[in-house]
C-alpha cells in the first residue's frame, strides 16, 4: 500500500504540479485539503475540488475555519487593534496559519505519512506551514516539492505538460489573496520599494462617491451590528461591512515590514472591514478603559500580531494573552459613529454607557466637584518631587564637583 | 519694594485678569512673559506686548523657543514617531511644555519671588505649568487666580470693567491653539463624545483640490527638504510643509485621550506637517531599521511621547530614551514620495541607500543567493522546536493524569 | 444626631490620638475598625479592641482580610514573582492597600458620613488609604488628624493626657510591620543609605544552624504543601513555611525604592516564605514555561507589584493582567527541592511532568532526533539573514559616500 | 594553490579533529585561531598554540580580546545588571559572540575561503558563531566537522590515532568554561532537572570562612576600585574582585534557561565578580536614578542580555540600546559597602553625591518643607480621580441594565 500524503491545495500551477510530482513520482496517495477562512466562494470551492479529482487525488476535502479562524484569531486581532507597524491589519499572515493548522490537524486525523505544502523559499507561507506540520503531527514528513526542486514556472508547465494536465497558466501580474481579513495584492510595484499599487491592481474597484454614513454596535469588544442591524455572528458583520465600504476603496495601504526569514518584504493590501472595525473599536476603547489598559493593551496587542505573523500563534504564550484581552474587552460596548467617502473615512464620535468621559464626574477644562484647584497643585506639586530633588542634587553635587 | 511676579502671559480674558489682580489686589511687581513656539506673527507678538504696557506691567519679554523647542523636543517627537493613541502628534501638550520650562528660566534669571499661570483647575496645562515651576525655581511661590478664586469669565469681566480695563471679551465657540507642531482646536462637540468638528470649526479652511505630488528629504531622521529644495533648517522645512498640505485638509482629527488629571479629554487638531512628517519618517524607517529597531523605537517612542505629554518631559529617563532614538537614526536618510488630496494623502514609496528592502541579498517571494529552502525548512524545524516539544510534553501529562 | 467616622485603628499612638480627637474635638461618633492580614495574634486583636472600647468608641471591628488579600493579591504576586526591584516582596505595600480597602467597603457598609487614618504626610501609606477611601466610598470626606495638624508625637502624648489617656507611648527604636507576606523593619539605619540594619533590629532571631533539605510542592502556580504535607490552603503552607524558615534568617534585606510621592525609601525586611515561595516559584517556571511565557510574565508580573506598590491595584487593568497570570500558571505544578542554611538557601532542582527539559525531545549539547545539523545550520543562516543584509547594504552606502 | 581555512582551535579533543579533518580529509590550508576573554592564562594559550603547530596548521593566532569584550559588551550587562532569568550574568555566552567575531574579523582579514568551528548540532555555541560568520563575512563558506558528520568522542579518537595524533582524550566529568565574566560548569547533574552541583565540581573550592568588609567604587557605572584602591582599567577591577570573591563561593548558582535552538538548558556557574558587581551597581542605581530611568533600564537591560545570549550581540538595536544604558549612567558614582561571607553576601549601604534620597529634600515617614499633607491629600485625590470615574460609570451602568 502506498503511504498517505496531506497537501495543501489551491488549484493553482504549484499545487497542482504538486499532485502530480507526489502522486506520480513519489509513488504516494494523495489527499488534497483546501482551507476556507472566508476568501472562496462557493462556485470557486467547488471549481477547486473538481480540479483535484480531475488530477487523480484519493481525496479531497474543504476545510470550513472560517468561524474558527475568527473564534480563535480575528477576535482577538480586533480586542488588540493589531496593525504591524501600525498599517497592516494581517490579512493573510492570520490566515495562512490557521490554514496550516487545519491541514496539520487534517492530516493527523488521517493518519497521514507526510504532509506537503507548495511554498518556494523566499517567503513566509513556507514557515508557517513547516511550524504547523512539525509542531501538530511532528512525526510526519514535511514534502515541499517547488522550494526542494529550486523549479521555474516553465518547468512546472513542462512537467505538468509532460503528464497530459492542461491549463492555462498564464500568470497574473499581481497575485491576489483573499481572505475574511482582507486582501492582499503582490506584484511588479510591490517588488520594489519606491511606487504604490496602480489603481487597476486593487480588486475591488472604487465605484461609490456619496458619503454615507454608518453606526458600528460593539458589544464586549466585538463588532455585532452595522446601522442597528444586530447579525447573528460577528463574522457576518465583517462580511457585510466589507461589501459597504470596500466600494469606497476604504482600507487600502501598503505593509512594508520584515518578514520571518528576515528579509523586507512589501504587499498592498484593501481591507475595508478590518480597517474600518480596528479603528472604530480603538476609538470606543479610548473612551471606555483606563489608561493603563490602553496601554498594557497597546503592547501586548502588538506582540500578539507579531506573533501571529510570525507564525508562533501556537506558542502557550498567546493562550495566555487571549486571557488577558478577552478580559480588557467587558466594557468595550457602544456605538461606533462613523462617514465613509471615498478612499477615506472620519469617525465622528461613540455612545456608550460605559463612557468614561461622563461630564458629570469632571470635564476636561471645566470646573467640577470631584475635585479642587488645591488638589490639582497637590498633585503637581508631588509629582514634581523626585525631579524637583533630582534638581537639587545635581546642583549641589556639581558646586562640590567645581569647587 | 515690591515682590516680583513673572507671569505668563497671552493677552487673552484671564491672563489679563492675573495682570490686574497681581498688582493691584497682591501688590506686587508684575513681569510678563510669552513663549513663541512657532504659533504667533510678529503682529501678533507685537500686540501682545502692547496689551502687556498698557495694563502697566514693569516688564514684558517675549522668549522666542522656536528652535529649541525643535532642536530638544519635536525632533525626538519625529524619531520616535509619536502619535497619542495612534492619533495625536501632541502638538499642544508638548509645546506648553516647552513654555512653562521657559518661563521658570526666565523667573529664576530675574530673581522672581513668584510665578503664575492663567490656568485653570480643570486641565493639563495648569499641571505642567505648576511642575516646571516646582522643578525649575522650587523657591519660587506658585500664584495662580484663576484657580485659586474659581472665577466665572464674567466675575474676570466685571473685575477688570472695575479696575478701567477694556476689552472684547466675548468667548468665541472654539478656543484654538496654535504651534510649530499643529493647531489644536477645542469647544462646543469636544465637550462630549458623540460629535465631529464641523468644517468652520477648523481655522484653515480646505481650498486645495487638485492631487499634488511631492517629495520630502530625510538626513538622519529630520525632514530636511522639500521637493528637492534643502533648507537651512528642518523649523522652515516643516513650516513650509504646513503652508504646501494644510489647504488639503490633512491631519486634521479629534483626539480622546486621558489627561494627567485622570479624566477622559477630547480635542480636536489640525496638524498637517507634522502628521506627514511622521508618517512619511515611520515608512522610511521600515524600509531601514531592523525589525527589532523599530520593535523599541515603538515602544520608547510612545513612552516618551505620553511623558512628554504628562508635563515629565524633564525627567532624566527622557534625555537617556532621546540618546537612544537619536542612535537610531543614523540611516533614515532618503527621499519619501506622498500624494496629497483633499482631506487625506497616500505614501507612494521612498528611495534610500540605506533601504534593506534590496534585491540583491534576497527578494520577497523570489529565489536568491543568500540562503536556500533548506535552510528555510531548517530555520522553521528549529523555531518550531519548543512548541513542539511543549506539544509532546503536555500530551505525555494529560495521559498520566488520564490513566 | 452625630455624623459617624470610621477610623482604621491600631491601637498605637497616632490612632488613639485620633479616637480622642475625633469624638472629642470633631464630635463624632467614632467606629474604629482593624483589618487582619495575617500579622496579628488573636491575643494583639483582642488587645486591640479592648483599648478602642476603653477609648470610649461607638463600635469596634475586626475584618479578618488574611484568605481574601491572599486570594486577591499575594497569588498573583506569586503568579508574578513581584519582587520590586528585584529585592522586595512587597510585604506592606500590598497588605495595606486590602487593609483600606477592608475599611472603606465597611464605612460604606455602615453609611459612614467620613471614614479617617493616623497616617503622617511623609509615607505611602495616606496615598493607599486616601485613594482606597475616594474610589471606594468617594462622598465620604477623609479626615487625616495627624497629617492635617503636623502633629509630634509630644503633641499627642500631651492631648491624650489632658483628655485622661494613659499610656507607654515610649517609641520603639524601629517601626515594625507584620503581616501574611512578610514584615517590614524601618527605623534608624533605614533612613539614611550608608548601614544596614543590626542583627537585634530584625523580629525573628537566627536559631537554626544545620542545614534543612525541603521540598514545596506546587499545584497550578500556587504553594500548596510542604515534605508532602499538602495543605487544605495555600495561606496555612505559608504560614508553615513562615516558620519552618525565618529561624534561619532567610528571606532578609533591605529595600530601596521609590516611594509614591517621589522621594526615595530604605526599609528592611524579613520575609522568608514569600522569598522562598517566589524563588522556588520562578524556577518551576523557567522548566516548564516558554520562553515567550517568560518573557511576559515577568514584564506583567513587576507591572502589577508596581501598581499594588503604587496603590493602584483597584485599577481595572490589573483585573487584566490576573486573568493573564492565572492562565500562565497551568503547567506550573510540580517540586522544588530546597536546602536551608543559616541566612540563605540553595534551589536544588525540580520535578514536573510539564518539565520541558525533557532529554527525550532533545537535549542540550547532546545530539538528538528532533533535528539535524543541517537544520541549526538552516536556522543560523536564516536568523543572520537581516544583519547580513544590513551589513552590505551599509558598506554599499558608504562605499558610495566616500567615491 | 589550496584554499585557506580559519579554525577556531582550543586545544581539545574536537578542534583538534578538525585540523585533522580540515588539512588531510578536505585538502585546505588551515589557519587556527583562538581568542582570549580572560578566560585562558598564558601559559595555557602557550601551550595552545604549540599543539597547534605540532598538529601542522600553517599558522596559529592568539587575538586578545579582553579589552574588547569589556569595552564592548561587559560595560554594558553592568549597566544593564543583565542577569538571564534574574540568575545567570551570561559568562559564556556573551564571551563566545565575541570569540566568534574576531574569528570572523580574522578570516575577512586574511582573506579566508572558509571557516570553521567545532560545535555539535545541538548547543547555543553553533548558533553564535554561524551567525557571527554569516554576517562578518557571508561570502566564506562554513565548515563545521563534528556537526555535518555527527561523530562520537570515539570516532573522533579514532580517526586522530589514524593520523598518528596521540593525546590523552578522557572525558572530564563537567565541562568547564572561563572567562572575564564567569566559569560554566556543566555535565552529569545539569544534564536532569533535579539535582544541584556537588562542591567538588565547582572549579573555585571555598578556602575563605571569615566574613570580609569590601567598599567597590563605581565611577559612571563602572566598577574601578576596590577598597579605596583605583584600577587603571575595570577589567583589572573585575579580575582582582574575583580573586577576593571566589575563595567564598559567592556567585555560585544553576541556570535554566531556554537555548536559542528552542530546548531548555540547565548549566552551572560560578562568576563571584559578575555577581557581585551587578548587585552592587544596581543598588547604587536605585539610590542615584529616577524611577522611570530604573525602570527602563530594567526593560532594555533585560532585552539587550537576551539578544546577546541569542547571538544576536551585532544587530545594530543594540548599540542604540547601549547610547541609552551608557547616557542612564552619569550619575551612578559612588561607594557600595559589601560584606562577604561563605557562599553569600550582604550589601550594606552606598555613598554618593548623587544619592536621591537625600534627607534635605525630604526624608521617609518624615516631615518635611518640601511638600504639605495638604499636597500629599491633592495628589491622591487626582491620582484616584479615573478609578473614582471609572467605579461611579460601571455602578450607573450596572443600575442601567438591571432596571
Amino acid at each position: 500500500m502506498s503511504k498517505k500524503v496531506v497537501l495543501a491545495f489551491s488549484g493553482g500551477l504549484d499545487t497542482t504540479y504538486c499532485v502530480k510530482y507526489l502522486s506520480e513520482e513519489r509513488g504516494l496517495e494523495v489527499h488534497t485539503a483546501i482551507v476556507q477562512t472566508g476568501g472562496f466562494s462557493d462556485d470557486e470551492l467547488k471549481e477547486i475540488e473538481e480540479k483535484a479529482f480531475k488530477l487523480g487525488v484519493a481525496s479531497h476535502i474543504t476545510l470550513d475555519q472560517t468561524e474558527t479562524f475568527y473564534e480563535q484569531c480575528v477576535k482577538y486581532l480586533v480586542y488588540g487593534n493589531a496593525l504591524r507597524y501600525n498599517t497592516y491589519p494581517l490579512s493573510v499572515s492570520a490566515e495562512r496559519v490557521f490554514q496550516a493548522l487545519a491541514i496539520a490537524e487534517y492530516a493527523k486525523k488521517i493518519g497521514a505519512d507526510s504532509i506537503a505544502h507548495g511554498s518556494t523559499g523566499a517567503g513566509n507561507d513556507q514557515i508557517r506551514f513547516d511550524m504547523a506540520f512539525k509542531i501538530i503531527c511532528p512525526e510526519a514528513e514535511i514534502i515541499t516539492p517547488i522550494r526542494d526542486n529550486q523549479l521555474s514556472r516553465q518547468d512546472e508547465i513542462d512537467f505538468l505538460i509532460s503528464k497530459g494536465v492542461e491549463g492555462d497558466w498564464e500568470k497574473s501580474m499581481y497575485s491576489i489573496n483573499q481572505g475574511l481579513w482582507g486582501t492582499s495584492v503582490g506584484g511588479k510595484e510591490t517588488l520594489g520599494s519606491r511606487l504604490s499599487l496602480p489603481e487597476e491592481a486593487y480588486p475591488t474597484q472604487v465605484t461609490e462617491t456619496i458619503p454615507k454614513k454608518l453606526s458600528l454596535t460593539f458589544e464586549k469588544g466585538e463588532l455585532v451590528g452595522i446601522d442597528g442591524k444586530i447579525y447573528d455572528k460577528p463574522v457576518q458583520a465583517i462580511q457585510e461591512l466589507n461589501k459597504i465600504a470596500s466600494p469606497y476603496g476604504i482600507g487600502r495601504d501598503i505593509h512594508v515590514g520584515d518578514t520571518i526569514i528576515g528579509i523586507k518584504g512589501r504587499v498592498g493590501f484593501e481591507a475595508a472591514a478590518p480597517v474600518l472595525t480596528i479603528k472604530a473599536h480603538h476609538l470606543l476603547e479610548k473612551h471606555t478603559l483606563t489608561k493603563w489598559q490602553l496601554y498594557w493593551k497597546e503592547q501586548l496587542g502588538n506582540y500578539y500580531g507579531m506573533l501571529t505573523h510570525e507564525g508562533q500563534w501556537i506558542d502557550p504564550v498567546m493562550r495566555n494573552i487571549e486571557k488577558f484581552l478577552e478580559d480588557t474587552q467587558s466594557h468595550v460596548t457602544g456605538e461606533v459613529f462613523v462617514t465613509l467617502f471615498p478612499y477615506r473615512f472620519e469617525l465622528e464620535g461613540i455612545e456608550s454607557k460605559f463612557d468614561l468621559m461622563n461630564p458629570e464626574f469632571g470635564a476636561y477644562g471645566e470646573m467640577n466637584n470631584a475635585w479642587t484647584g488645591e488638589d490639582a497643585r497637590g498633585f503637581a506639586t508631588i509629582l514634581a518631587n523626585q525631579n524637583m530633588i533630582f534638581g537639587k542634587v545635581k546642583e549641589a553635587a556639581e558646586e562640590t564637583v567645581s569647587e
